[in-house]
């Protein structure tokens, strides 16, 4: 479908070299959804998206370069970003999304096949702490607007906010098999503001 | 080495039984160590216990049996649960034993294996949860304390305490593959009693 040696980003965005990086993209996600990552191959990914596996051979390599493009992709993707008006809402809305998106039946299983592959996977847990960093570089404009309003104190460590916010939900959902909902979202949200506001996470 | 149908505790405490599962623990944890769970096979740890290989098939059926059973014997084990006069101190060195524990390089790797096999191999998942709920539980008695100081308001959750306390740590250590150490510890801790102080843990 592109000449041999083309890489991606060679040709224009949104033209053929665009276009058979998101139909891979789709399908690794489908199959990861479908099958997870151990019964991720290219031969599915080749099959599913209607790309030659020669092709797909060729530019990712593997399983784990086809994770990694598709972690690739995600981290620079538009994401809604809470902004409700204040910090306490703001937390709490950043938590319930990761509730929210690990129950999803689409998305749920793909995020746990993508964590499951990096405990043991290096290039793909490589793709997935960038994916992260990325997550919490983005995010960090909630507490930034939490300053500004006075709500945290300044000096506040974005990323440390966040990453309170978000961690008793991994916690529970991948080392202890506890249940999350929304009431588990929301005193990790709650945590989180008041550490914020103790001063836990200004300094160091 | 037992006659066949013999069960873990027919046999008095500290008899032959249990001098067998013993060695076949303590082989099952360092072949996890060396190998990870991926590498763990009934023969090598048959071999490196000096146990006879059928008797590790009939006791324990599997590596996954294996692995039930080493986490069964560390959930009842005695541990130092903190005790250093204030909550501020206990919490902060429950989270340098998570720090210390995974950076050893003995139980660091043990640890690691266990938390990457039970992402994608049920039976052990249901042992590592069951460990984790009896860490809980044993670490209940630092909030109680807290509580009974005048540290904490009455009613706070105990288990949700502990859970905010650590789960930073294997947030960056199974998620995001940041680094852990000391201040990343101390900040977790510090950011639990902060919410506990404000009543976020009470009621629900």
């Amino acid at each position: 479908m592109t000449s041999p040696g083309t890489s991606p980003g060679a040709v224009r965005p949104g033209g053929r070299t665009a276009k058979v990086r998101e139909a891979v993209r789709a399908a690794t996600l489908a199959e990861l959804a479908d099958k997870g990552f151990d019964g991720l191959t290219v031969e599915g990914v080749a099959l599913r998206s209607g790309v030659h596996k020669t092709t797909v051979y060729r530019r990712w390599g593997s399983v784990e370069g086809l994770a990694a493009d598709a972690l690739d992709l995600a981290s620079g993707e538009p994401w809604p970003v809470p902004d409700t008006g204040d910090a306490a809402g703001d937390l709490r809305e950043l938590a319930r999304l990761v509730v929210t998106g690990f129950a999803d039946p689409e998305t749920g299983p793909v995020s746990t096949a993508f964590i499951s592959a990096a405990v043991r996977n290096p290039p793909t847990a490589g793709a997935l702490h960038a994916f992260f960093a990325a997550r919490h570089e983005q995010s960090a404009v909630i507490v930034g607007r939490a300053v500004e309003r006075g709500e945290m104190p300044a000096g506040t460590d974005a990323a440390e906010v966040i990453r309170t916010c978000v961690a008793p939900l991994y916690y529970r959902l991948f080392i202890t098999g506890e249940p999350v909902d929304e009431a588990v979202a929301d005193r990790a949200a709650a945590a989180a503001l008041a550490a914020a506001r103790a001063g836990v996470f200004t300094g160091g």
